[in-house]
């Protein structure tokens, strides 16, 4: 007696998704100093306050708090099974929150509510809008975000449902720094240790920085990480597959690359040591491994907090390009119309707010 | 004054093993927290059990076991030195049982006896068969295997041992739960957060599995694993010799492949979340860096525990195919003289016990 | 309003340095149990101490000690922004001492005092000498060395320094056991579980020991071992600049070749367990990821402790190769003027004592 099974996951695909679900993901993970060795070892990231365990201490935090990088990838690994595993196209990030430090040893659940659907008019994909939360195990919400996708249909036959497309923020409004600074003490930030004599007053609006540095990718190290993130898109990994696909070849990850980036920018941001929100974020182009990643940033906007004259918040955008310099800030034009497009080599582009000292 | 050393290891040969013999394998090794998560990072494993301290927890574990077959590599690996550092083949595993959990922080030690040899009839080789025990920090038994390896003679004119080949279970009976189950509540297991609502009374005998996914290897990976498992076969790591070897290439780690396809199993299998007994397990053909791994599985028992309600076992045989997808279930061919020949692609026959939640 | 930032670090230039000045290196590093591990899974490390935290309990440390050059390349690496950004060669070390054993949790802060200059007579470039000290979070020294590199000037026109060149040891002289050793039990040392009988007494001096076995390097492998440590020398990491650059290729961090040939030595070396002083060391030619490396050592001179019976020190040359086996023991060949050149495939010729039970 033979039969063949069918209790795999086989994603979900774009009828499956109803506004105002909420799906449970599964396969909840306790992140630790290990992994955040790990993240070290992937990207060579040397924001002091996640590298040194006397440093933390010494301006509050109980301990190093894990890379918000880290956090992001382990919440989004979490979502692809259910939400991206039939995704053609992940299409963009919006409202990408940092609630509270996430320390070795926590535990993240993530759930997901689908907010909006729209189906394309090929009548064969749609578009889903989800808002990803993760909690750690105190249930306190560690971050929140949205992205959309976009979902081949099962069948194209099937109806199209009522277009409900959210209105997200293209930019979150930063007023008071986070509850958990209220913990820190910022005065004994030491700039030799961290590396940069440079804060939050001396950054100016339009100011752009090239990060001077190139990276190349392997195809282990961007494999490592993404599994690591329990991250289970298959053209991460199957080069049997990838090899007769659209690029011959497997696809970095995405945040691999914002990570990598991230990493980079260091080299001139060195005291912006924690990310506080993600306002936005386009993967304009895939990267691949033998691909050099560089990356350059412009302040677009800076905040002084209203509650502590310790730190304020720099808006960040940060570029990244393969296989060129980025010493000449490529970036998008932006045509009469208000069509962006990007110059040759553009790979990702991001806007976020980060913590600075004052 | 100059003279050349002989304090190498240079491995046993044929001739070292005498039935009876016991060896104590050097470099006992704490296995911690951070092998777990590089191992994580090698495989994209995401049994929940193994992934989540909380999860771990409010089922009644102190915290997350080990990866069995992180446990089982560690073991393995401390007798290459003394057993296969000579070895022309592995050809095969029986009665590995998992006896209790291991813990972050626990110590392995390994010992092996020697419990059989058989000259081979060319006068150059031999079979050696010998039982290996891992032990922890408080000299409980945690692990134990029966495993055969083929060894070159030192010298081919010395005198063939006695044959004595020992007698080895192809099956171990299961009828109770592992004593370290009376510690949990297995009525907290939690479908949602592990991946699946399929349990033991969902899989049927007879039942195919085709675990969909597939996993390229590459070389700093394999590498990687084996040196974190301190397995010195030289086979794995030195292109030089290799390059003008049998196979022009460095051969990957059978028990890589083991890890990979039980990871890959997750898609199908996701409760079955502890591995109760290895039959038996075969390395049908050798892989390389480059090869995509992909796995599927057949239900070939299933017993209920005595002593428990809330789980029983699964006998689950895992075939691992490479470069071409599982959905056809390529496996063993059985001609009429009881003589089995494999598949062209298949890697790995692998036959054990898993406990999973009913 | 757009402008061009100057907060990248650039690195000093050879008129940066001046005799007495000292710099406080970035990014302290808290070293822990997964650097350990990452470690080990790079190069395969075994020896006992640092492998089993029962072991090191056993002799009497409070657990497995981190290993020496694992510290030794995180402290480096620190000093990497500072010292070598724009460095033309790494040109020697000396005087390197392990003064105090590192444990996971440790946090190591870094500074670096300039301890000679001599401008080349190009014109170009010069020689600077460093002392580099490593601290832990109680603020004793836990490493300290001497390197030299040769640095760009920034403008060829700036006038020369006054020569100032250190005189340095060539060899350490030990006489006692390190501090540390007071604690230690070395009676209840296992050869068993150490892999080796050959203990101070066993070697002779003249002794060759070919440590046998070959390790091929991957760009992963060395990438993540670099950036494990923080070491930001732009050579390791970018083909997109090293593919135009002189060895068309990605050159891997000296470092990386010390540890692989310290790992190989374990196949002869077992028991000696601590590095104490790295006399000198010289990187003779540069290696790439497909090169495989073989090692040999030569014991070049023993000591035993003045304060203790239980251990002694062994002064050993190890002398790394690639692409070749080092049976036949090649290294440097001294002319009749002194000059010492080397065999072909030599990479590294590296001197240092390393402590041994008696």
């Amino acid at each position: 007696m033979s039969s063949s099974s069918s209790k795999q996951n086989r994603g979900n695909f774009f009828e499956d998704f109803a506004v105002g679900q909420t799906i449970a993901h599964a396969t909840p993970r306790t992140i630790t100093g290990a992994d955040a060795t790990l993240y070290t070892a992937l990207y060579g990231s040397r924001f002091v306050v996640q590298s040194s365990d006397a440093y933390a201490r010494a301006i509050g935090f109980p301990g190093t708090p894990l890379d918000d990088l880290l956090v992001f990838h382990m919440v989004f690994g979490k979502t692809v099974p259910d939400i991206s595993l039939n995704a053609i196209a992940n299409l963009g990030y919006a409202e990408c929150v940092f609630h509270a430090p996430v320390f070795a040893g926590d535990t993240v659940t993530v759930t997901s509510e689908v907010i909006g659907v729209k189906e394309n008019s090929n009548g064969k994909t749609g578009v889903v809008y989800v808002r990803t939360t993760g909690r750690n195990q105190r249930d306190e919400i560690i971050l929140s975000f949205v992205r959309w996708v976009m979902v081949r249909k099962a069948d194209p036959a099937s109806a199209a449902p009522d277009v409900d497309v959210p209105d997200l923020e293209t930019v979150t409004t930063i007023t008071t720094a986070p509850a958990s600074f209220s913990r820190l003490k910022l005065d004994a930030w030491s700039n030799t240790l961290s590396g940069s004599p440079h804060r939050w007053d001396d950054y100016d609006i339009g100011e752009k920085i090239d990060h001077v540095d190139g990276s190349t990718i392997e195809e282990a190290e961007h494999q490592l990480a993404t599994r690591l993130y329990q991250n289970t898109a298959k053209i991460h990994f199957n080069q049997h597959t990838e090899g007769e696909g659209r690029f011959g070849r497997r696809l970095v990850y995405g945040g691999h690359i914002i990570s990598m980036a991230r990493a980079l920018s260091f080299n001139g941001l060195a005291n912006a040591f924690h990310i506080l929100v993600i306002n936005g974020g386009q993967h304009v182009a895939p990267c691949f491994a033998g691909d050099t990643v560089y990356a350059w940033s412009e302040i677009i906007d800076k905040v002084a907090f209203d509650d502590t004259t310790d730190a304020g918040a720099l808006r960040i955008r940060t570029v990244a390009v393969k296989n060129q310099a980025a010493s000449h800030y490529p970036g998008a034009i932006v045509d009469d119309s208000g069509k962006r497009t990007y110059a040759e080599g553009v790979v990702l582009d991001i806007d976020y707010w980060a913590a600075i000292p004052r």
